[in-house]
């Protein structure tokens, strides 16, 4: 299995780095990291990290999109959100983190389907796509082929989600085991969506 | 404050990334990433990063090093132990993540100190140095200015922990809760020992 993530400047590190080192736990999934043009992409924490063009993606397994402070210059970036249109929708999953939501929203691709985002920036990101079936306590919320998830952390709980769906329960609470990772299992359970 | 974080080839992706996530909501905490000889640092998860020279770090307030399959090659790296005894001996705080533990303790630094490390590793990290003394169950461990947590996710407890020691518990909590993060604040509770 090919995971595809896209990242942006500015993009939230842990919503990134939480899922991938549950993704690269799975035998025989390979992770690459793409951005609009390619080159190096930074973020607040003092990050550069290689990526490749978006345009070379070539095996569309799974979209990851992340969510970050750069996620409010992306929902204005039509170019970018044209090609992640035309990648979800070649996509067998496509998953987001926290305000990745809000992005992957703008293509339309989740319009009528049920999702969810970050319990801090819920409001903004309803006001960005209301056509969006947005579902504020949840951890993380499946539609379809479409795997979405509250702020930062909540990735984490997804991911695992994600190959428990698709590997089962176990192979799942084995990796939890092997990061020493208390994983909250319930996706519909939230503790973050009130205050 | 400065956060220098140590990389080297097959680092833990999260053992990073976690800590990072929590120091990077810190005000006027910066983190800066160096490596042995500068440069790009892969490693497992198809990351490429760019470093600094460790010999380029100026101010040593928090020496920060993760764990990961790299840290196996980096233990006979007599040079680069050289380079982070310099480095620990001059920072007001020195963190570990996982197997880090066993590179820091290779310097000599944590002899007849309490310390822990990955409970899926320990054996092996135990093997390595002798006069360290090892914590068998604890999410994390401070002794003094060292901390030094168990494997791969306790680094964002025990970074939350080491922000609750000093900037006080409201501070780390409300990290927590900007990151969606059930902090397990209880640094003596390890739910991965045993097994």
């Amino acid at each position: 299995m090919n995971i595809n993530v896209i990242l942006f400047p500015d993009f939230e590190t842990l919503d990134v780095f939480g899922p991938v080192e549950v993704f690269g736990k799975v035998e025989n999934y390979t992770i690459q990291y793409y951005s609009q043009y390619g080159g190096t992409i930074t973020n607040q924490d003092g990050l550069k990290i290689e990526t490749q063009k978006i345009d070379n993606v070539e095996i569309n397994d799974v979209l990851f999109i992340p969510g970050g402070l750069g996620i409010r210059k992306e929902v204005e970036n039509i170019s970018l959100i044209g090609q992640i249109k035309q990648l979800a929708e070649k996509s067998r999953y496509v998953l987001t983190v926290c305000t990745g939501s809000a992005l992957l929203a703008k293509t339309g691709l989740l319009d009528d389907k049920k999702a969810t985002s970050n319990k801090r920036a819920f409001d903004w990101v309803r006001s960005n796509s209301d056509k969006v079936n947005w579902i504020q306590q949840a951890r993380w919320v499946v539609d379809g082929k479409y795997y979405t998830s509250s702020g930062v952390s909540a990735g984490i709980d997804m991911t695992l989600g994600f190959v428990s769906d698709l590997l089962g329960k176990n192979t799942a609470e084995k990796i939890a085991f092997r990061i020493e990772y208390n994983w909250q299992s319930d996706k519909h359970r939230d503790d973050f969506w009130k205050q």
